[in-house]
């Protein structure tokens, strides 16, 4: 697994109102923007900030909670096959940390979970469309 | 306060458990690494990952904690002057965020926080050194 974040992903506990703070207050441009579930904005030459309505975040995460629960953000390595998205999870089993598995997603792509030894949850990605185009680095970077 | 992410920092309970992990387990090289401070990992082109021991997190960002507490990480946005730093932290608090205000810290940087609507710190960092001039962009790339 090559060091890279793809994606920092914030649980919004109203996302209205964190919107309204990072869109209108410090007048940033999302690159996605669905009204109730998430914005996107790019924060970096192949980094994405999503604002993830809370619930969705839980859902998909697990419950937000300071002990064996999940923290209110995680981070996103992405890649550019779903064969490279079980590579790297198991690289990261090898490595000792717990995996949760990969599986389709609904809107398209195939994502699974590790936690590192303090719980932040990694998410290993592959997303198809424009945004998990944006976020991987260009082959002459290699 | 142009849309950037410069560093991505972690609170580690155990560091060495945390190292151990990214350092040994994935095979990354860091940048940065005193023994139960902190390690910095380059992960973007101009974005690093810093894995600090949770006490010394919690000294500086404050108690972590579910509800009025600070979560387990930070976001930086790195900038090129003391006078940016203020500049930033300024129009963070005019777009609603409730703001710590910058000082010089003993690493011989001047930093500042802001807290998003769900309580996420972003630092407002000025740094001399090595690690902060390679995560500000190129003059180029303005």
């Amino acid at each position: 697994m090559d060091p890279r974040i793809s994606f920092v992903t914030l649980a919004a506990r109203d996302l209205a109102a964190t919107r309204r703070f990072y869109v209108d207050g410090l007048g940033w441009t999302p690159e996605l923007d669905v009204e109730g579930e998430v914005v996107m904005i790019k924060v970096g030459q192949h980094l994405v900030l999503s604002l993830w309505d809370q619930k969705a975040f839980e859902a998909e995460v697990g419950p937000i909670g300071e002990h064996h629960g999940a923290s209110p953000f995680t981070l996103a390595h992405n890649v550019a096959s779903r064969q490279e998205v079980d590579t790297v999870l198991a690289s990261a089993h090898r490595a000792g940390a717990f995996v949760f598995a990969a599986r389709d997603r609904d809107w398209g792509g195939y994502t699974g979970y590790f936690g590192d030894p303090d719980g932040v949850r990694w998410e290993i990605a592959w997303n198809p469309g424009p945004i998990g185009l944006l976020v991987l680095p260009d082959r002459s970077e290699h």
